[in-house]
Order: structure tokens, then sequence, then C-alpha cells
């Protein structure tokens, strides 16, 4: 495969494309202005003038009203295992956790192993079309609640989650329950802005909005206390330790800036082509179903699954165009189990292991969605023809009137 | 300041350049192959196997018997973060640790923070050369000892520690305890070779051998259980979750094959340059002392002391003059109180305030060691004749026989 060539890469929330004019703002600090910003010389403090210029940038990407609010990670992994082991070992007296059947693994599995550390964690549930169960949340929070975690946008459906509300309503039944939202799917997509929230703490991950792998961002309100997950030095207020990363930060900086500018593009181009794409495969394949349709879904992302074939089968045909895709998250993949996204919504087995993550960026194009239109229905009628559901499929199309 | 016109950059400990060769290496995996190392596609099979080549070059930096031993992480710090907590998470029946009084920070306050955790501490003493006192080791191991944590070479003084030795010594008193060994400032000056020694774990930082900050290396020997600072998916083995940062990933690997090449170039050529400084400036101005002479340091290390003037005019005066140098370690730095290091070793309190660290690397010149050697009894004299202790230094020189 020329991988240059006709690459059509629709797999944006596994990871995106650093932009060229964000690898234009790090290149001079890798080789040219490389000094430690913890060092007095002038040389050094170029570095600490970057970092410091980064970091208000990210206030305002955050819509956060401190730059000291704002942290340095290296993944959104980091950010979430910052926060909620932050929480937690700040203040030991509450042995009660809340989240979603739903969240990315970096938040679940984690919940999973505090499950077994002794701490009692609820899940709250989806509707079948990946809207979360607020009310399940709410009912659950007691004066034992340390934390409640929950994502502001689903990596596999896109679905929004409405984290402000569910911010509020949780402090209403106990103001010392604190929030953390994992926002590495909805930065770069649709606007963040904490400051007039009840969210503590929230995290982002560069690499999702065309920064590079290895940089994140947590944003922890400023009278909100955490313990470091990595001590060390002084380095981000002492609460994580190890030199600046300068030229990533330099590079998230810089794709934040460039998200916050196309918002309005992906509010309206990004979310025409998604939308396109979405119809197109919709109205060719019988077997497709939309896993969920509903309208408050970050633009870039759809999620629709192939009833009685293989989801693996599938992306294995798309690479051979060049196309990339997924089925579940990146994060997950290596696993045979099916998505516990898609399977917390009730998706029906049928079409669970047939089920296809598209996402968009923006600077996917117009020729590249017709081009995955067109190549779909090949791919889908010739695995549906060797699917061994032949009777079921039959049915299916009866009560589609096809036949 | 021109900062690249005349930069004379001798703080090589604190953070280095990133090598050229490490950047080209990098470049394509930012805007071109940026696929991810999870994905099924052949496009993230390209960095997966980008991964898999830097794990297997990493395993030959380490001396590694296997591949599967070698975890990346996002710093030294990271590194010790991970080692230390991951080994008292994954056996919480023992109770005690042993460390020294001249780690890095990351090894040093995490111990701080352990100790407010209910752990025990032995903290291991320097003699005046800041060699370290074996004894005190061996003889706080007990049957409650979990870990040992001793650094192979200090980042202020640049003295080798016997670390094998040390780790073989404390399995015969307690086979169980586990031996972790920061070799951040090992790395890329002396070869590494863990695989026919007792050390468990080994922590190494990209940035301070020419590949870029954001990244470092976690060895474990495969009979050893950490438990996971990073929990989430499946990265790194199930031991470190994040999407990888496959561009430093591939840095830190060039820039690992490089310094191995190098090695022979910092003990000799690299090694000629620091002698040379060293002597230079001890012959040139009396009120100086070197702070460890022992024969037995990195190559490219050297801390004198400058008598009853302080450190920090020296570095602002080197400042003027284009010298990058340090007092005490970039990750203390910030902080008024003398280096913990020099304190350790009993460095009179007229030299603990005026200490300088010199540290090369393989880019340094000959011509920047004699303008440094130049201008150095300039910046001291001028330094010396402000003091307030011209008593003392007119006793200095009638010791030395000057007058």
């Amino acid at each position: 495969m020329d991988t240059k060539r006709n690459l059509i890469y629709l797999d944006n929330n596994a990871t995106t494309k650093v932009d060229e004019q964000v690898l234009e703002v790090m290149l001079p600090y890798f080789s040219e202005y490389y000094g430690n910003p913890s060092s007095i010389y002038r040389f050094g403090g170029l570095n600490s003038k970057a970092v410091k210029e980064a970091r208000e940038t990210m206030r305002e990407f955050f819509g956060a009203k401190s730059a000291k609010e704002i942290f340095f990670t290296a993944s959104g992994s980091e950010c979430a295992n910052m926060a909620i082991r932050g929480i937690l070992a700040a203040d030991r007296s509450k042995t009660h956790l809340i989240t979603t059947k739903v969240e990315h693994p970096c938040v679940l599995n984690l919940h999973k192993q505090l499950e077994k550390e002794g701490y009692s964690v609820t899940y709250a549930g989806v509707n079948s079309e990946g809207e979360i169960n607020k009310e399940e949340i709410y009912e659950a929070v007691n004066e034992k609640t340390a934390l409640v975690s929950c994502m502001y946008a689903n990596n596999e459906t896109g679905v929004i989650f409405p984290v402000e509300e569910i911010a509020q309503k949780v402090k209403e039944k106990n103001a010392d329950t604190k929030v953390y939202v994992d926002a590495v799917q909805a930065a770069g997509k649709i606007k963040l802005d904490v400051k007039d929230t009840q969210i503590d703490m929230m995290g982002i991950s560069g690499h999702k909005f065309h920064a590079p792998k290895g940089i994140g961002a947590l944003y922890v309100k400023s009278n909100v206390l955490i313990s470091p997950l990595i001590i060390g030095g002084h380095q981000e207020s002492g609460k994580r330790a190890g030199t600046e990363n300068v030229p990533e930060i330099a590079g998230l900086a810089k794709a934040a800036a460039l998200a916050s500018d196309a918002l309005e593009f992906e509010a309206t181009k990004v979310k025409y082509l998604r939308d396109k794409l979405e119809r197109g495969i919709l109205s060719k394949i019988y077997n497709a179903r939309l896993n969920s349709s509903t309208y408050n879904r970050v633009p870039n992302t759809t999620n629709i699954g192939f009833e009685y074939i293989e989801g693996e089968l599938i992306l294995l045909n798309l690479d051979d165009y060049g196309i990339c895709a997924s089925s579940g998250s990146a994060c997950t993949s290596g696993s045979l189990d099916p998505s516990h996204v898609l399977k917390a919504m009730g998706v029906p087995f049928t079409a669970l292991h047939g089920s296809i993550r598209f996402s968009l960026s923006r600077f996917t194009t117009e020729e590249e969605i017709d081009y995955t239109i067109e190549k779909m229905p090949l791919i889908v009628d010739k695995l549906t023809a060797l699917s061994p559901f032949q009777k079921e499929l039959r049915e299916l199309k009866e009560r589609k009137g096809i036949i």
C-alpha cells in the first residue's frame, strides 16, 4: 500500500494528523531553543516564556478563569488518572464514586481498579441513542460520594453529555462531591467553557485535535485540591513533576488556537460531510443502521451498524481502498469483545459485531466522503453475500419492503 | 541577547539539544505517518512497527534480555513514580524503603510523601567526595524492605554509584527486596547493561541525551510485577495507558543508538574537555574547590565551589557571556535552599552557596571550553571583590601561599 497516496483518514477520534502550522511552532524548541524552562539563564527563560504563553492559550481554550488552573500532562489518560486519583488521595474520607458505563477505558478501567481497592462505584447507563441516564447519576449521589466522572462526548458515538447540567445537579445534592469531565472527544469539536460551571476538573488530549501525541492538559478549578500523581520537581506548581515538554506544549497551544478558530467550520462543513456520509450509507445499504441518531453529537462522528456481518472484515476491506475507520475505540482494539459502549446502548447482537465508527476532521474532503459512499455498498454487499445469516437477511429485506 | 550566536551550553545535565538526526527520524510521524499504533489498518501498522523497532533498540540500550521488559513513559520522573509506586501497589505487605540522600527530587520527594503515607524510609548518605555509603544501605535491609532506590550517577556531581554491586548485596540480604535504579544521568554517558545484574528496574529520560523532552523509558525485569501508575487502555502491555507518543518513541530510540555509538567519544573527548575545564578553573581561581574529585564520575560533569561568593551571581554573569551552567539541579532551581546533594557531602558552608555545575555534551567544543576558562576568573574576581567575607578570603590566600 502506498500510504501517502489516496489515504482517506476517517478515524480522527483515534488520532489526528498534526497540523503543519502546529509542527512549525514546535520545531524551534527541539534543536534551537532547547533550554530547560527551570534554568535561570535567559536561554532557559525563552522556554519558560513559551510554556507561560501556552498556559494562557489553554486557559482561554478551556474558558478557565486563571492560567494557574491549567496543568500540562502527557495524555488524556494521564489527565483522568491524575484527576481521579488526585481527588481520592487528597481526601480519603469518601469511598463512593459515580461514573458511566460508556467512559473511555482510562476512566472505566481505573474505576474497576478502584473497586478492587475498596471503593464502591455506581455506573450510570445510557439509552438506546447513547444518551446518558442523568437521573441514575443524581440518584446515586450520597454523602460518601467523592467524585462523579462523566465524559463530555462519547468517543464511539460522538453523543454529547450535558456535563454542565450534571455538575450542577450533583452539587445540589452534595456540594462536596467533585466532578471530573473527560473532554478528550469534545475538545476541538465543540466549545469548552468551564468558568461559570460547577465542573471541577476537565481533561483533554492534544492528538485528538491536530496537536502531537504525548501532550494533554488538565483543568483543575482553583479551589479544588488534588494530590499529584507524579511527584518530584516543582514543575506545574508541584502537581506534576518532570521537565516540561516545551515543543509539545507550544504545539498544543497552537492546535488549540487553530481548533477554536475552526469551531464554526466543524459545526458546518465537517457536519455537512458527516451527515452526507451517514445519509449516503444508510440510503444505499439496507442492512445499515445508525447506532445513534441523536442530533446532539459532535459534528465529526457517526457510528453505523451493519447487520449480520463482521466489523473487522469491513475495516480490512476499507483498508484495501485506503480508507481508515474503526470498530470500537483504538484503545480497546485488539480485544475480541464487542464495544462496551454499544452494548450499554443495547445495540442488537446482530449489529453489535458489525459496527463501524467514521470520524472526520477539518482536513476531510467531499471527494473522500463521496469515494467512501461509493465503496461502502460494494464492501457490505460482498460481506453480506458471505454471511451465514442469509435467512435473517432475507427477513430484514422483507421488513424493509425491498423484496 | 542573541541566543543563537555564541551560546555556550554547559548545562547538559539539565537538558540537551535534540540531535538533528533524531529530529529527522521523528518528523514523518507528526503529519505524514500519524496513525494510531492500536488501529488495525496498515496506516496504523506503520506506527506500531515503529514502536516495536524502538522497543528493540531500547532493549539493546539497556542491555535487557527482552523487549517486553521496556516500557515507554513521558519522563524520568514518571519512570521513578511508576516503578516505586508500582512495586508498592503490587505487594502491600512490605512497609520499609531505602534510598539515598542525594537522589533526584522525583525519587527523594516521592519517598517523603511515602513517609506521610505510613512507610518508613532509610536515607543512606554519601562521603565528602559524593560517593555512596553502601554499608548504610546493606545494614538497613530487613525483611520488611520492599525496595531500594539508588541512582546510577548523581545529577549534580556526576559521581557514579556501584548499582550492580548494591543490587547484588541487597538481594543477598533479602532476595524479595526490589532494586530501582534512576539512570537518568548515566544513560548516554556510560554503558548500561542490566541483563546479568540483580537490578529489577531502571529509568531513563530521553532529553538528557539528545532526544526530545517528554519521553522516557523504564526497564522492568520480566519476573517483576508492578501495578500501573496510569490505568486505561492496553498500551505498554497494560502497564501504562495512553496513545503511544510515536514520534518521540522513534526519536528516543534514535538518540539511544547515537549515544551508544558515542560512548567512546564521551569517555575520551568529552572527558578531556571536562578535565581541561576543571583544571583550568582550579589553576586560575584560588577560591575554587572541586566538590567531587573522584575519578569515578560520568565524563561530562564537574561541580566546582567558589568560596565566599554566590552561585546565582556567577550564573547571571556567565549568562552575560552567553554561557549556560547551573547551581544545583534544574528541578530544584527557584528554591533558595542550597543543594541537598552538596549538603549531604558536607561541602563547607563557605562554598555551598557558590557551587556551579558544568555539564558538557558531545557537541561541546574546545573553543567553548577555552572561552569559559578565560571568562570564569574575570567573573569570580569581580564577585570576590564584592564579597563581604574579605577577611576570610585573605586567610584563604595565606593558606594557599598566594600572599
